[in-house]
């Protein structure tokens, strides 16, 4: 029980944010399905014809939009998260908190979803939505920072990698930035830089990895 | 930190797509679970006696058969993701954007069955269920066809024995595509055809594993 | 990439149950806590005061009954199932299709409690609660013969072991049986007798591991 | 099948809480994002300015307090779970139970962040709230006692600076108690005190890991 051996298993236990990637994978697949939850049957007064079922599913056409908006943002925030947990080796209580404050507007962007499928064209929706888009780029941000510079990350040589990581999240962040400012005014268009900017971060990257 | 001996350790985290495993099974386990959401607990203006009661729970039964439809259909989607990812050894952004892009379907099945569970004889209900199990399908496919082509499948013996798990698919999806077809009017019918083209490809795969 | 030693590494992948384990606790973990979503909070035509929200919550209280006894139920399955995979070092698709079949009573768990919840005192509503809890005890059987007369099992000594959960398996379904057939009659009798069965289980095997 | 090389491998299986790990991590994912699922989109009688959803978004705020607070109770929960398991080595069907009972009042936390974030002035509610807070905290300690007093605790040394996190248990159990009882009366300023309780225990600790 005391043997030596015994020790640095535990450390390696207590080092491994193997259980910090498996508690996000679960917000992040719970958030990604939770979406749909807002998409409501439409209800007729009569048995619908196939002609008034396609108008109704075209009215509610703006809320499958958002939606898919969402699905490929959350799933942009769980492949910047995945390349962040490939390179960090360790992990202590103040990487898991930064990483739990990530994860909180994670979860609130499928109530934030629904609110602007409801209102497509309502300023004060779309600037909530896309600041919490923004909320969680910058506390992504705030991880890979946290780690990098407290020695949690495998090795030099990644972090020389991953710094192009952390030049994309600024990018993104400053983006986003400028789209929660026009949200108010233009909040159509601030969504759609918002897609844009993601959309081009993923196809800058291409299919590199960490350690090219 | 630097030594060579962390490096490789670093490269194998990376190309390994357990996270992307874990993920979908989040995602494929919150839909299929979601599934039931939608079956409402029949309201009475009295106590009900056992016979109302049974004669409501029989009036939701067309929700309850398309709710068991979707299962067999996410469970059948679960098999075969287990399948393909049984022999990819390495992932790299491109697959795991191709993974999210045929979780999107998954994820609007839960609101494609209620709406077939509220409308199971309309047409476009029907085909925009049976679309998205098409898409479904199709996605697993490409899944399956980039990673083949780009070396990230284990070995050429794996390769071969896949190749049958590809057959499979191409067989799934053609029906699929005559079903979607047919949907707009006959919609029982190309629901009922999709179910027996899944039935037949577990009926005739058993219980042979990739590597026989 | 043809090299000896990768194929094995792929075939113990194939064996390896820990993709259903993973994607059953999912499910598990999801129908656990969606039992809580029927439970709405209670409406007042003004602000409560202290009591009548005690009032209120005490009305609800056939609910929260009827969740606790779910949740030890599927707290029931789970621990079940776990043990059964403890044993199992191989998996094949008949396994996890039983697997599947095995997590549909699960799934439907949370509509069961929700109906037995709204109507307490109705026999259909118990029998179709007990019911479906009694398919969960036999399609866990169903999974634990099947792999124990398949040679999906570790060893001789675990199947010894085990056979004392078979036996355990069999009693409960036995209860439950007749926990079924009464339910029409006694609602509220045939739910108690169910957990009173569930617990003595849980009682009798105690802290005991499989091998002992 | 009967070599003796086969059995140490089953017993490690059955003696790694590995799985426990697994499940209570999707209760706690699917009980997070949960929590947002009572915040509905707020309706207007017609399309709202800007400013109208302001000051619906702003009355909707005492249900993103309490939201928040409760993401951060999970979280502190999450956190405790994740270090008591780090030090847990063994498990047996006694600490599998303990943890199902644990995660009960988890389970309960979305209920009854709904009922505090629809009446947060009410004095009943807000006890109901913390008197579940309080159980998990309680049942938590369970865990970590009978864990530690049953042998399943990897080693001495870690069993002395779990110590500490005992003492921190015990102490937010006593706050919480205290808050309890003045919750009826006093219902903002008991959850407050919960908050600062936990945000103080959060403080105190850092960074440390249990193997300092």
């Amino acid at each position: 029980m005391r043997s030596p051996l015994r020790a640095p298993r535990l450390t390696e236990r207590q080092e491994n944010p193997a259980r910090i990637e498996a508690f996000s994978d679960g917000v992040f697949s719970v958030a990604i399905t939770l979406l749909v939850i807002d998409i409501h049957v439409p209800s007729f007064p009569h048995a619908p014809t196939n002609l008034e079922m396609w108008v109704a599913l075209r009215d509610i056409g703006s809320k499958l939009l958002i939606f898919a908006v969402s699905f490929v943002t959350i799933g942009f925030f769980w492949i910047g998260h995945h390349l962040i947990f490939w390179s960090i080796e360790r992990s202590n209580r103040i990487l898991m908190w930064s990483n739990l404050l990530f994860l909180f507007p994670i979860v609130c962007l499928p109530a934030a979803t629904a609110l602007v499928g409801e209102y497509p064209s309502n300023g004060t929706a779309a600037t909530v939505y896309v600041a919490i888009v923004l909320a969680a780029a910058l506390l992504l941000d705030i991880v890979w920072w946290y780690a990098s510079s407290n020695g949690l990350v495998s090795s030099e040589m990644a972090r020389e990698n991953v710094r192009s990581q952390h030049r994309r999240l600024i990018v993104v962040t400053l983006i986003l930035l400028v789209a929660a400012c026009i949200a108010p005014i233009f909040p159509r268009f601030a969504i759609g830089a918002m897609l844009v900017a993601i959309l081009c971060i993923i196809a800058t990257t291409g299919s590199r990895m960490l350690v090219d």
